[in-house]
């Protein structure tokens, strides 16, 4: 459900790694047929009961905000033996709101600055992790069968609880891409010609993509997001101070510890 | 005159593409003897004197709290035909230090997260916009000598006041090295386990890097850092006043002016 990039990867690798037979559903028409196109999908169904009647398993790849509906309504059309998830980049909210053996949420941290399917790779997921948050309701068969076709897809699984899931993101997400954002809008304001260096162009490759998809994250995600940017502001004016009292050591320690937490993240 | 990472760059580069011969000096005999192995210069000079006695440019890359005090010294060894230039990342206060017609201030846009010259490349410069910033002693010879040098080197050389250099560097360097210092202590503090996605990556690839090297650079450039910090904390605190009150236009408004103003910097 949803063609864009994440989505006709989804299909890509299923139907390379899996073998799989996958119906693809996009509220734009020329999203199934680019979809069809680039082999991301075998069909692309009409209404959304055609979709989904005789699905094994069902992805959401919609935006955040469409997704608790969407879950509802395919919870209502897919039998039994069905298994459904999601590849949101915000779990609590849609784990609160569906609750259903059949449901585990789920999100890939895999991703690009650019969208729709022509950016989509079948090996988008290798290597990946791939959270997937069950909630309460959640049946350990649906765990194990979305475990499974994540792992099938080249992903790395990971249990976490939605909550923490949300804090973690507003930290190594959705803060960095407020970083990003804040970085290109200060140059602008310089008119500085556009001659950056490396490290300028990497810190903000995801700037201002997709609009439309982030604002949707950064408002079901605002508590941890403004909890994230808080301690954000708390860390710079720290800087500030050892600035305003020339601490060259405080400012050598922090570069420190920064350096000894980014060798813990891998490369 | 300092034989690391840019230094011997600087020696591969001149000695591939224009022929030149060097003479490198560096307060660590280890570096000289790295910097030879390594094919980045022709002899590592003894005392300072007869690594400048003769030459026709000097290049400075040594850290940018030790420039001052080594123009000053090189400037009192060579003759009235050198040129002299430094690499260091703020430019003020050193050419506000340094007056004197056969010195022109000078920044690569060009370096990375390691350090030392084991990590040297002879077209590190390649492409790569060089800063010149002559002041009121400089003459119009030297100028016109040191861009003639960077160009053969395979930068692009750009004339800019070095207090606009400054604070521009502030915005599109030191403020996203920073930044990444502040995203990896955030994510130590959570514990995440460092699964992170490739944006948090790139978004910190500079984190703690060369702490000895950035500690001198803040403090060099300490108003301009401390400005645009603040330029940043009002940038994200307007994010959590859109974040408070669910203003979704505001956020999209938000990626959209991100959007244009990435897409005006060099990709």
């Amino acid at each position: 459900m949803g063609l864009g990039l994440i989505g006709a990867s989804l299909g890509l690798a299923a139907r390379e790694r899996l073998g799989a037979q996958v119906s693809g559903f996009d509220s734009d028409p020329g999203a199934v047929d680019a979809a069809l196109a680039l082999g991301a999908i075998d069909s692309g169904a009409g209404p959304l009961a055609g979709a989904v009647a005789e699905a094994e398993a069902v992805f959401l790849a919609a935006p955040v905000g469409a997704l608790p509906r969407l879950a509802g309504a395919v919870l209502e059309l897919v039998g039994p033996g069905c298994v459904v998830s999601d590849v949101g980049s915000t779990k609590r909210s849609l784990c609160e709101a569906v609750s259903d053996p059949r449901f585990v949420g789920g999100h890939p941290l895999a991703g690009a600055e650019s969208r729709g399917s022509a950016a989509a790779r079948g090996d988008l997921f290798a290597g990946a992790t791939w959270y997937l948050t069950p909630g309460p309701a959640s049946s350990a068969a649906t765990l194990a069968g979305v475990r499974a076709l994540v792992e099938g897809l080249g992903a790395l699984p990971a249990e976490i609880d939605a909550g923490t899931h949300d804090r973690l993101m507003a930290s190594v997400s959705h803060l960095p891409h407020v970083f990003a954002n804040v970085l290109v809008a200060q140059l602008a304001q310089l008119d500085g010609g556009g001659a950056v260096g490396p490290s300028f162009r990497d810190a903000t490759r995801v700037a201002g993509a997709n609009s439309e998809l982030w604002s949707d994250i950064f408002l079901d995600n605002r508590e941890a997001v403004d909890a994230a940017i808080s301690e954000a502001i708390t860390a710079l004016r720290g800087v500030q101070e050892l600035l305003a009292s020339g601490d060259r050591d405080g400012l050598r320690e922090f570069s420190e510890r920064a350096a000894a937490a980014r060798a813990r993240i891998s490369p």
